[in-house]
């Protein structure tokens, strides 16, 4: 029987309020076993680009990451987001370890092709070295990835912290039973956003594909759900939508994901 | 008999100028067996801080680090800098792993005491955790570590990176043959700052007393030399302050400390 090990990501909201953020990496360091921890960072490279006078572009909730941009970024995510959540671990007794893509060539990706859009220097995932991060989890080190990865040329790109989640996640399962865990500022999906009892239990692709045509899910919440139903259809075992208080605690309310 | 491992200190001007760089770390990929970067970043994070209008703030070389100003230099040390070192060297075929003192709980530090100066959040060196490095280098991975310490409790510190560099020399020797080179953008130390041709191929201590008495030695220059002798005198086999040519050859012209 394979280990289990779990894949918690992180974003939005979370990421910026120190008292969440705190929830969260006290749930994740109790997390018994082999864990991984994906972050993003988005409103923190804002704030930066916004006092450095670079007006943030979005298209589709993707960022568009020309050169300046992609200083701040990596300053951002892989200097000042990841060494705060690495240092709050480890106070907590958990042996994190801050990671780029480039770091121990965790993750080789390329330039996105232009077509219809220039995304600038934003990588699509090539490869994730699991190896690497086998041999980190064997010593009881807790991986911190941030969104940065590498095209093994010398270039930095920006890759969203969802789709490194789940290439994590699918890269792993030849070794582990991989439980993987989108976290947010909610409890999981819900009918109603403004309504916490609207949350939907367990969510079918059938039923996501319905949600989508009555116009419930939309936005940045589609891309994150086809990762995550893609990883679902590629052996990762167990895939949720969640909120904090889901991290520890594989009984709280959030949204399971189903085939 | 003990491997050889290099431990190579990059500053100054090599971390700014992009050629500079480009050389200094073709040569470390070049190196056989286990190695080591450390480097700074000094001018980077002053110019990030001078764009966010942060004054910055030295006494005796030493940077004077403020809350926003530690935010700074983690961005800048951490992400920007040495994000972009551990690229580029991916892209020369060194398998390098970016590290802050907080990762893998790397380098323990405290907050150094207020005596007569306050200088915020700096770090001075409690413990390195030379296992954690051994496992790396053992994994043939070559650490690239920045000047950010923590405190274990969830501060980071910043730490000269001079002290860094030479005090993970320290805790190496007991399995490693340890050479040290810190590496700059001159040659060496020389008598005359303007003239390569008067610089010094052997410094002993006194020697080097000597050339304080009558400043010739001075400034930033002094605690470097301190540090590096001081790890001369704790086991580290070879210590030398040298040019970025020097740094995969050991027949460059340098300065050699002795005894």
């Amino acid at each position: 029987m394979k280990p289990i090990i779990n894949i918690i990501k992180i974003g939005g909201h979370l990421i910026q309020e120190s008292e969440q953020l705190e929830i969260a990496l006290d749930q994740f360091s109790k997390i018994k076993g082999p864990k991984i921890l994906i972050h993003g960072g988005g409103r923190s490279a804002n704030q930066m680009l916004q006092a450095l006078n670079i007006e943030p572009q979005m298209i589709d909730g993707r960022r568009i990451t020309d050169a300046a941009t992609l200083k701040i970024v990596t300053m951002v995510y892989a200097g000042l987001v990841n060494k705060k959540i690495v240092s709050q671990l480890q106070s907590k007794g958990c042996n994190a370890l801050g990671l780029s893509g480039t770091d121990g060539n965790l993750i080789l990706a390329k330039k996105r092709e232009i077509k219809k859009i220039d995304y600038g220097f934003t990588g699509d995932i090539i490869a994730i070295n699991n190896q690497f991060l086998e041999q980190l989890i064997q010593k009881n080190i807790s991986p911190v990835c941030c969104a940065i990865t590498h095209d093994g040329k010398g270039q930095l790109l920006n890759t969203n912290a969802d789709t490194i989640a789940a290439s994590i996640a699918k890269a792993l399962t030849k070794k582990f039973q991989v439980r993987l865990k989108f976290c947010f500022e909610k409890s999981g999906v819900c009918r109603n956003p403004n309504l916490e009892s609207s949350l939907i239990k367990q969510l079918s692709f059938t039923n996501y594909q319905n949600l989508i045509d009555e116009k419930i899910i939309t936005d940045g919440m589609i891309p994150k759900l086809d990762m995550a139903f893609d990883a679902l259809n590629q052996q990762v075992k167990a895939v949720s939508i969640c909120g904090l208080n889901a991290i520890n605690n594989p009984d709280a309310v959030q949204t399971h994901l189903v085939l």
